[in-house]
């Protein structure tokens, strides 16, 4: 049975949505999580009456110490007694096969990537998110964050990883693969770019260069770019619809025959919501480490963690990492 | 009196949005157009009981080549004879005061940076779009497709200019300028953006890193990029709003109850549609450079070439150029 480390305190809002989250989880996948945090805290939010089947999956590491957003990624490889630290340690030691965080990010990467190591042959592990499209279908973009000033070998690696994650953990059969760039023609990009499609051209569903619009269009499975346009590019998105939604709801206030019009497409809204509400997705990724290590939204309700522990099973029952080594070994032999 | 020279042919759906939002334009606004293009082709298009007193107003001077979307940029120096290429060469001559195209972006840029040449203290012209925002006031972001691989002098030059945009075009006073990067903290950003915060710090209304979801949330009047991000920022950006649009679209039609809602909510999704509705803007001053240049999508309705018309004029009517040239002499002062 897979066993999922916890961190239960890193979240904004405390352990609460995170033991929420995990109870939730525990009611439809069979697993093992290990929630690790402040114990009186977290019993006091086990309901009474839970099955003893439940109580008995669930066991508890104690720690107290929490990496506030306000402390430096750097710090946490020294802070072994905080939960991030502890709950990574746990995957390290072969206790727990995936760590799911919704504490501070770059702790977790940072600690994910020097305790856990990198898979052979992968330089610069990626941070993975799912894009919604207009097909239904997700599309995979990474790197969204782990990475800044990335050279082509990393870019190269990443549409590798992205594409066996694609495969494995999405079911799309030979994934289209692009390189995100500002022009579909073979002569756009910049220099990074560049370099990076003469790496991958030849590889398996590589398609060349995509454009910002192919991420939400469907017409491209996996999309590789540096952490810091991913970055730009999923917050710049999330703007985007977070800011039409404000209109829409400004001016619905203003008009009483479009407050009833709202009613009558609840429903719509309720699936849009759905379709980009990252919650629905839980979290993303770092991909490229030994292990698993879903990294989630320090604003995560109860529904996005439960979703980012059923990410964290499915990423180790499909065995994606060893797939990844085999394809990361090939991407090197064609180059060399 | 504002003389705007128009390439009247370049655009995907041919001469006849160009001249009906050149028409348009002269009924609100005035100005003396110039159309440059197959003149009985443009000279058909004008209605036969155009009023004497429009009809004086518009010249036309005869051109036949028209600079495809699949020619290269590069080529466009040397088709003398092309639409673009005369209508840069009028405000060249001084016969007009600035240009506007829905032809080929990149012959457009090129010609109007390499035939008009730059601002005095400007090293690379940058390609500004206006952003929605929630608190109805548009955001510059600049650059957003004229470079890539800029060098922190340039995107110092480009908030600069964006400054002084913003202040003369929109009206706002003293605006708050914006780096764009993966973090708001100091520490944050790429190497790029890390040289230019150094170049940029103490510069008036410098207010240092801002994220990508600050573009459409109001927080900042004026935001610099390398063009390589501001396109796929702004690509991206459509993508979203297209996507949310066909998905609300996909979920109505499956619900007569929704199909109703929708009708009662007309209002609300024109309000929205005209809030980020790229033909609202018109097009993308290219700025830098002496004289006036506006690129309009290739896809330009007759509004979206009115509102560029607009636009043109504006920009000229303020005098920008003489202040971005004062501004620039600043920073260089500041950084020397």
């Amino acid at each position: 049975m897979v066993t999922i480390a916890i961190d239960a305190m890193g979240g904004d809002f405390g352990p609460e949505p995170i033991v929420k989250g995990c109870l939730k989880a525990l009611k439809r996948k069979d697993f093992t999580p290990i929630l690790v945090g402040n114990k009186e805290e977290i019993l006091s939010l086990l309901p009474k009456k839970l099955p003893k089947s439940y109580r008995d999956k669930i066991s508890i590491v104690d720690a107290d110490d929490v990496i506030s957003m306000s402390d430096a990624a750097t710090d946490a490889v020294k802070r072994k007694e905080s939960t991030i630290y502890k709950a990574v340690e746990l995957v390290k030691n072969g206790e727990a096969h995936g760590v799911v965080s919704a504490g501070h990010s770059g702790a977790t990467m940072t600690l994910a990537t020097l305790r856990l190591g990198r898979l052979k042959g992968v330089s610069r592990p990626a941070l993975v998110t799912l894009m919604p499209t207009r097909t239904g279908r997700r599309s995979v973009v990474l790197d969204v964050g782990a990475n800044v000033d990335s050279k082509p070998e990393h870019l190269a690696e990443f549409a590798v990883m992205g594409g066996c994650y694609a495969e494995d953990v999405l079911n799309v059969e030979e994934p289209s693969i692009g390189l995100l760039a500002n022009g579909e023609e073979d002569s756009k990009g910049n220099e990074l770019t560049k370099a990076t499609f003469k790496l991958l051209q030849g590889y398996r569903g590589f398609k060349g260069n995509v454009e910002g619009s192919d991420i939400f269009n469907g017409s491209c499975d996996v999309i590789t770019c540096d952490g810091f346009v991913g970055n730009l590019v999923l917050k710049a998105s999330e703007g985007v619809a977070s800011t039409i939604s404000a209109l829409i709801k400004d001016y619905i206030r203003k008009s009483p025959v479009a407050i009833t019009g709202a009613l009558l497409m609840r429903k719509v809204f309720k699936l849009l919501k759905k379709e980009i509400d990252y919650a629905e997705i839980g979290g993303a990724p770092l991909i490229g480490i030994k292990g698993c290590a879903i990294v989630s939204h320090g604003k995560s309700n109860a529904r996005a963690i439960e979703n980012a522990i059923y990410q964290a099973i499915r990423y180790v029952d499909t065995g994606v990492n060893k797939h990844i080594e085999a394809r990361i070994a090939e991407l090197k032999q064609k180059e060399a």
